[in-house]
């Protein structure tokens, strides 16, 4: 007979082996860390209003688009959630007691119906920490050192990258773009790194600027000392914008450096970050060694987003940055031997030994070991064969004459010495 | 200016606080309990095609009525999963090379767009445990056994009740019961406990079961030895079925019995579970005290369903096991109390030093503590304040005073003592 060919939906799949136990590793590393720095834990629904996550304050037409919608059984209109950041936004109107500052992490998954290539699903999962009710730069600071503790214990190399929106937006005001048109400049300006100058002049061009803006834009990209603010400071006395996000600059820095951390930290001023919702200070962080050229995180400052949400006057700054945990998987097995390690310290193999077996496992696991049992009914060969690719440490063989001796042979895999332990059968 | 009011959807629900606190707990004691025995991990997509969550090998038609299902922009029908189980199968059908017995655990969110009532969601997350490929009552020993270690970690005193549908099915068989039939009146024979046996008796009769049989069923409901076999014995003749039930029991027995967890685990022939898919033993997990009716796990084998699913003759005799992680946390909140645990080892309280405590929150971080920094220029009652009620051991004044002497002062909320350590800034 014919096995049925069964797929998974486009942009889905499966993670099974060692690709399942790489993603644990992560998960629980980055929860580990979260919880070290004092978050809390949040959980939402996937399934929300349509109208709750196409609200403004939202991740824009372009996510919109790509948001799936269903009619429930009671013809409600919903969504499966795009980010975790409307639904934050979202407990935080609902729960008016809730204290401030908020600082809160969710692991879960994300939709969007969008285009797949390497590394980008249309099902995948995001890790974010955003903290509500904090002006200063101090949060800023604590989620980048936060963000270098997790790739640190994850073994991976990072840069961060940082700016902040209100340099961008105004310097941009001073070189006289319309207000209403910022926006699309600054989406431009973010593919700087990786179109370059003149297609970025080209689309600016197609925008509809004036020759003198595209004139002091191009001055702006040229300019060399772009990890110093000699440049932006020519700004400071023409736009309040700039001074202020020069003032943010200068506070978060201060921490920075208190923390021992400016090294991993660099001043990117092209950094645009597309979302409309970032008030602020912007960071990305990187592989250090760029092979892979994505950001594996990034977030920022966006102080109008939940007042907006909540249509109050009530204020709630906020930062969050987002770690996402398929593309950090994509970077760790590129650099992870594809060697099997299933963390296992014995293996315990019956041979017409079931109960006794049973019992040894229940026993070794009671000492607070990972134990797997055959069940398999595998010849002894077999199994030994099966703890070799796997990376078990130790098989424990339970023949009859070892039951008989009230003992258990152990075999230690890596250097293949055997040793007999008494048991009490 | 009046807030906005949102909502969430019906059947779903946010989890902050200490529900999410303790969500974390059983989620993580579950994992920890899987790795512990050598439960690999697997994580499949909520998205799937309709088609394949429709096969007959799923849920039956009750669930999929409840079944969520859209249409994405590439026109394809597509359904939220019911359950982890059909994505397993799936994902055992899609990998031939999966070295056999594949025992694979999975925890993750499932949609039913059914009732709502306590502790019954439409968005809802499952823990699911299955072993693929084991035809030895071991597997169902192991899951039983784990089952009993995870509540154990959880500190939930539980009793396992177990059956044998062979035992059911070939009974009923014995009893004269037309084969198609069958299916309708395990489902009816499962609201035993629940309605008692005039509304069973009632309602088999709706079946059009003739009075020969209902009296028979009377009587096996009636039987007072419930937890030995001596009624069942007496069918061992008249029925094949009956006989493998018998075999099948006596053997997972023997196990439990090896294992010493005989006392856990209860007998109970009226145990009928109500899906189709069940081939042998089934189980349900309650709490001892009854304090929840509903079972808080459950599972059995299911020898049919992905060979099935895969339309092959190969054989994969697979046992199943599912942690609701919903009915668990209702268990938990109501035994444990309300009280705030942040399990934070320490909260550092800036007084107009906000760069030296973020050294002191991070060094004390490099040493592996909990550490929460705080970032909302709390004055130094309000912050004592939320320490008591949040539960954090102690509190770390970063004063000016202190920061000048290379000192901090640490206070233990539980006892009030203070005393000064030194720090060099």
């Amino acid at each position: 007979m014919k096995k049925m060919d069964y797929q998974n939906v486009k942009g889905t799949q499966d993670y099974l082996g060692e690709a399942a136990v790489v993603r644990r590793t992560i998960r629980r590393t980055l929860e580990d860390v979260f919880i070290q720095y004092g978050c809390k834990p949040l959980e939402t629904p996937i399934l929300n209003y349509t109208e709750l996550m196409a609200s403004k304050y939202g991740g824009g037409a372009e996510i919109l688009e790509e948001m799936y919608t269903l009619t429930d059984r009671g013809e409600r209109e919903l969504a499966l959630r795009y980010d975790l950041t409307i639904p934050f936004a979202k407990v935080v109107a609902m729960n008016p007691t809730v204290r401030m500052p908020y600082k809160r992490y969710e692991i879960g998954k994300v939709f969007r119906d969008g285009p797949v290539k390497e590394g980008r699903f249309r099902e995948f999962t995001q890790c974010d920490v955003d903290i509500a009710g904090v002006d200063s730069q101090l949060a800023e600071a604590e989620l980048m050192s936060m963000a270098l503790d997790a790739f640190d214990r994850l073994d991976m190399n990072v840069v961060i990258q940082y700016n902040n929106r209100k340099l961008l937006v105004g310097m941009l005001e001073a070189f006289g773009v319309e207000e209403e048109r910022t926006n699309q400049v600054v989406l431009v300006l973010d593919k700087f790194e990786k179109v370059g100058m003149k297609a970025v002049l080209t689309e600016l061009g197609g925008l509809g600027l004036s020759p003198g803006i595209l004139e002091k834009i191009e001055a702006f990209l040229t300019d060399e000392a772009n990890t110093s603010f000699r440049f932006l400071e020519t700004f400071v006395e023409k736009s309040e914008l700039v001074r202020q996000g020069l003032s943010e600059l200068e506070e978060l820095e201060t921490y920075l450096e208190a923390l021992g951390i400016k090294g991993k930290c660099v001043f990117n001023p092209f950094l645009a970050r597309g979302l409309e919702i970032y008030t602020g200070t912007i960071y990305e962080i990187f592989l250090a060694d760029g092979s892979i050229q994505s950001s594996i995180g990034s977030g920022g400052r966006y102080d109008n987003a939940i007042a907006g949400l909540m249509k109050t006057d009530q204020k709630f700054p906020t930062v969050g940055l987002s770690f996402g945990l398929d593309v950090i998987y994509a970077a760790m097995s590129k650099s992870t031997e594809k060697q099997e390690t299933s963390g296992l310290d014995y293996y315990i193999i019956p041979l017409g030994t079931p109960k006794e077996a049973l019992l040894v496992a229940s026993e070794y696991r009671k000492r607070g070991l990972n134990v797997e049992l055959e069940l398999g009914n595998r010849k002894l060969g077999k199994a030994l064969d099966k703890a070799n690719k796997e990376g078990i440490r130790n098989a424990v063989i339970v023949g009859e004459e070892e039951v008989r001796k009230n003992q258990v042979k152990i075999k230690e895999m890596e250097s293949g010495e055997e040793r007999v332990e008494s048991f009490d059968f």
